[in-house]
């Protein structure tokens, strides 16, 4: 079986490692920018900069570790293949330098993977085979499958030269802002922070890097705190959802990392919708999870020179849509009131009157009369506005209210 | 009345000035980044860069120009304060250096700005007054309201500074990636797009400048041809949305544009989506008008080094979420069916089971038997479905038929 401490000359990765692997990088993968948010710093009062990992060839940082840990293959291995799973980035990342080295790569992604994901790593000339109910699932199958073909498994995280790879990233980050304070990272199984550890620690002791999860897979945090570590279900940061920690990334984590922070659902969700709003940066659910972090203890960070790991930027359009759909109802900009009309003609015209004449605008109307528990001469009309805030929502209710409309919220602007 | 000319030592920017206002605005703005896009090379068959002013302060070029300007007041002129017109980045670039340089500023907006773009005005401490039905209206009161008041009007793009301040867009461009072989500017007034001329023509005589304008309104184009300018009507590219290109612009492009390319709206819809889809970042209608341009012509631009200026990036979450729900019914992954059912128990399960077999996920519902105009056994139900494809779509509906099942495509995938 595989063990990620047969693979490579040593099992430690050192800051000498990912130096060598900057320059192995040098033209391989796209040197990203880190910029200031003048944005984020007046929404937290931290002084914020991100590293555009997002913005990195494949949209994510995985093409680093990857490149490195191929470019390690012997000619023989190179000819033999490569075999990884995954759904995501770190399929992308060995499809995409398989794809410019020649070398034949096999993935494997779940049985449920959409077709979109499959369709995207096909398109890089990797061959896709679907099983596995799971991730984890899918990755024994494909650890089994390289043992039996003379292989080399691709692992996405616990790899001395995987983590090499991505603690690139944080030294460019270092190089272009060298006096942050504080680093936040998103850890899934390890790989991103464990290089992220390594290079804030050779750059200065005092930087501080605390690590970013989500709730519903709270693995290493776990780990940290002694318990066994689980995964709780759906999280839209699908690219740090790891039931379990590396072997060679925990003790790299717990020797350097300040602390991990655990943020809910809503409020990486929330991140994803501030860094649309504020930002203009398209972000993945767990690129978003270090904004998560920030929002979520300002005072924490307030002052401070922080640097956010925007790890990625692959999210779906419909749930990007989503996302800002719903983050227009929490910000009061999109309600759907139901009023309750007197069944006679004009009334319905006298509610949508005095929502017009209150600036509200008309995104949709039901009017349903048969299947409501109202009384026969009553009938009730769920009727979408665009508005201006919660406010305007109000104002808008207390004027139906006051005609004589009685008036209920349907949607949720309290979900903040 | 507002006279450009009168406004500086000489009415025609040069590169000196330029350079002059590169020095000014060290510190002031921000030196936004300039990336390679594989992905949107890939996809024109150009080697495709990007200029991120959507990442700028403020998150548009405007602030440069806006600050060379203001940068340039008296004493007195600044404790007089100044008047701008613009319900958009033009105000937002004023505002924000207003308040750093402790100006007072007083922006004119047309009657009907929505409620969201005068509070982000009012938030940099700037006083907005709504006035005129169009900005062209606003702009006229706000020049006479200047001028009554002994204050500074700054306008948009055609003062000499102003010209100054865009242009070193163009040089950070040149600098970052110096064998740029075509520039694709968007046009509006033409400030961004003369600063562009200048600084292109300054770096290497070769180096031809594209302009872009949208063909609701492509008034520089007109100019070009001898016709007169005028618009026409909505456009998602608003930045842009400009009737009278400036009298300071217009002979500047003339003297060093290659020409003006022209393109539809929904060739703008489409870039804002591939620039959310393909490289993650969010645009603005007029940022995205250079790329619409380089997706509408391949081949003249192909194998070459094409940088495309991405001017801004304020757009609404609304039109947002619009753009990115239409791109996914463009691309079949989303669709709406109407399908006839014999009006009897058991049908609208047999139909959902269909749809569900083929590996369609269902998104809403709307069954109507009252109004339609189907025979009274029968009934009809649309159905919202998340798809693959179109040929998916098409998969369904072909299965839908085969068990007697009428189906019409409501949702329009051919758009594009």
């Amino acid at each position: 079986m595989y063990d990620p401490r047969l693979r490579t000359e040593h099992d430690v990765t050192d800051i000498s490692d990912i130096n060598k692997a900057v320059e192995l990088l040098r033209g391989q993968v796209f040197r990203t920018p880190a910029i200031p948010s003048p944005g984020l710093s007046r929404l937290t009062g931290a002084d914020v900069y991100l590293k555009l990992e997002n913005q990195q060839v494949t949209g994510s940082f995985k093409v680093r570790g990857s490149y490195v840990r191929m470019a390690a293959l012997s000619d023989a291995e190179r000819k033999a293949g490569v075999v990884a799973a995954s759904a995501g980035n770190h399929a992308q990342g060995v499809g995409y330098h398989a794809e410019r080295l020649g070398v034949p790569a096999t993935i494997y992604m779940p049985a449920n993977t959409p077709f979109t994901k499959v369709a995207r790593t096909e398109a890089l000339g990797a061959k896709v085979i679907l099983e596995g109910e799971t991730v984890a699932e899918s990755r024994v199958i494909a650890m089994q499958a390289a043992e039996a073909d003379g292989k080399v498994f691709i692992h996405p995280y616990d790899d001395p030269l995987v983590i090499a790879g991505q603690g690139t990233a944080t030294v460019e980050f270092l190089e272009d802002v060298p006096d942050l304070e504080t680093i936040i990272v998103p850890i899934g199984g390890g790989g991103l922070a464990a290089g992220c550890c390594i290079a804030a620690a050779a750059h200065k002791s005092t930087l501080e890097v605390v690590g970013a999860q989500a709730d519903a897979y709270p693995s290493m945090a776990q780990v940290f705190r002694g318990e066994k570590p689980h995964g709780k279900g759906a999280t839209i940061a699908d690219g740090i959802a790891v039931k379990e920690p590396g072997v060679l990334t925990t003790p790299i984590l717990k020797a350097h990392m300040k602390d991990i922070a655990v943020v809910m659902e809503a409020d990486i969700e929330r991140a994803v919708q501030i860094m649309v709003d504020v930002q203009r940066l398209i972000v993945e659910g767990s690129g978003a999870v270090p904004l998560a972090v920030l929002l979520e203890s300002p005072e924490r960070f307030k002052g401070r020179r922080v640097g956010l790991m925007v790890s990625g930027g692959n999210i779906d359009s419909r749930l990007l849509s989503s996302v800002l759909m719903r983050g227009l109802v929490r910000d009061g900009r999109l309600a759907r009131l139901r009023i309750s009309l007197t069944d006679t003609p004009g009334s319905l015209g006298a509610v949508t009157g005095i929502i017009g004449i209150k600036g509200g605008n008309i995104v949709d109307v039901l009017h349903q009369r048969m299947f409501r528990d109202v009384p026969v001469k009553e009938a009730e009309v769920d009727i979408a506005i665009e508005t201006i805030d919660a406010d305007h929502i109000r104002e808008i209710m207390d004027a139906l209210e006051a005609e004589g409309f009685g008036t209920r919220l349907l949607s949720d602007t309290s979900l903040n």
